[in-house]
């Protein structure tokens, strides 16, 4: 465990981490592009750092925690001279390769190791458990050493020793919280177009109850997506694009567009093509 | 309540309502445009019509469960003498204005109610609580004749007294499935390509708790969309941008089709080109 943090980024995600380890006592050491941001945190106690090497030396540890990829090699190719024994925590939202890529130069240049991280929360559930926290990269062993300094922040899970693997389950998951969004927004303008005194909040009481039933198969369809056998449980695709149609049609009624609806009916029309007209809608991801 | 009731349409839905009134005591007559299907629920005690007019003497009581609208008309325009007196249950998936006009239809033809019903559940869980039946048309006072009888079938819920209100929920319900099956589905995909020993089931132990939670945030974005107020709770439309971008690239270095994705990012697009990159996605909404 270290008693030192340097933390290199600080929008909102940034500030939450160098926070919680401000709040539990760690000498806390800030870098962003603007000071502004830091001037809350280093009223309570942080140090700012001028340069990026200075917030490199400050600590062992560092937390990176940036807009993208592209920022943290910038930011790293101005100090490559301070990776050396350097443990490299970088918590910046990029692709598995990017990941891969930051590694091999954090590596390169003497860090003693480098573990990519996916935060599957908002800034203000860091610190607590239901924050979630992906880690891949470096070897479980050496994930031992930073695992208490980690779990300020929520809940850390070591996925495997390929730096890209956090960033591809971190993808996967907010591409299943997007597509979850895409559904609410698109119900939800629905209702309220067809209904002038509906809210959104009042349809929440049908549509919550409605998806977290639904989420409950999704574990039946995983698992007949393993199986390769999409023998369907409940309504096959054939019957399932007549919802679809009468979705877009009423959408179209009322004036609200149905993008969002798009893309899956015409997976459907693929499988229908294919021959699975019997089969369920997990049988899509074939024709991913 | 009723001791007899007429079912038309004999798909794994028509069967599953019939099934449930069997079972509860009714004198149940079926029709279908092919007899096979109703084979075992004869051999069980149901009637068999040949005829649609002799389906709806049969009962008072007619619940219709076909493929579309159009299947509906074509039924009823057979039959429209027989039609006076009858309380017809139409369950079958339709828009608002289909179920308007077969409203009208049964109603100018002596029908005594046309109450349009959706089902939000698969035929096996019909017959149990959880299976929800959202029920629309006709006054509230003449629904309470029949609560019981469809009580059988499942929770009833009377939405008002617009015969399409039930079909308008019905479709945004799906609207909002289907948004969290493709987000599923490309989330799997996704996994799935980029490691080999992934298995979709491994992947529901983190989206199934993942997504859960982001059922919670829904009520949020509702209330942010119902007063119009959309400063973000967590990360603004700017940062979320980068993450679908990033989504996107992963997909094509993998080779999975990310058309599911691709709705969301163009709302963002408007959204950021209108001024909202520090609001939340709930914003999104002003662009549909």
């Amino acid at each position: 465990m270290s008693s030192k943090v340097s933390v290199l980024g600080l929008g909102a995600m940034g500030t939450a981490l160098a926070t919680k380890f401000l709040e539990n006592g760690y000498q806390t050491t800030l870098w962003n592009r603007t000071t502004e941001k830091a001037a809350s945190l280093v009223e309570r106690g942080c140090r700012l750092s001028a340069t990026i090497p200075d917030a490199l030396q400050a600590s062992d540890l560092i937390l990176i925690c940036l807009i993208d990829a592209q920022a943290v090699k910038e930011t790293l190719s101005r100090a490559l001279q301070s990776l050396a024994g350097k443990t490299v925590i970088n918590l910046t939202n990029g692709t598995p390769d990017q990941a891969r890529q930051l590694s091999e130069l954090v590596l390169t240049h003497g860090g003693t190791e480098y573990i990519h991280g996916g935060i599957m929360a908002v800034p203000a559930m860091i610190g607590s458990s239901e924050a979630v926290l992906l880690y891949s990269g470096g070897s479980q062993e050496n994930f031992r050493r930073v695992k208490k300094d980690l779990s300020i922040l929520g809940t850390g899970k070591f996925l495997s020793e390929d730096a890209g693997s956090a960033s591809l389950y971190d993808l996967a998951l907010l591409s299943g919280m997007y597509g979850l969004f895409s559904g609410f927004l698109h119900a939800t303008a629905l209702v309220r177009s067809g209904e002038k005194e509906a809210t959104a909040t009042g349809f929440m009481s049908l549509l919550v109850p409605w998806l977290s039933g639904m989420i409950g198969y999704l574990g039946v369809m995983a698992k007949q997506i393993d199986e390769g056998n999409y023998v369907t449980q409940g309504s096959n695709i054939a019957m399932q694009i007549v919802a679809v149609e009468n979705i877009l049609e009423a959408s179209e009624t009322n004036g609200v567009s149905a993008d969002v609806i798009h893309p899956i009916k015409s997976l459907m029309k693929l499988a229908l093509a294919a021959g699975r007209e019997n089969e369920d809608i997990s049988a899509l991801i074939e024709h991913l």
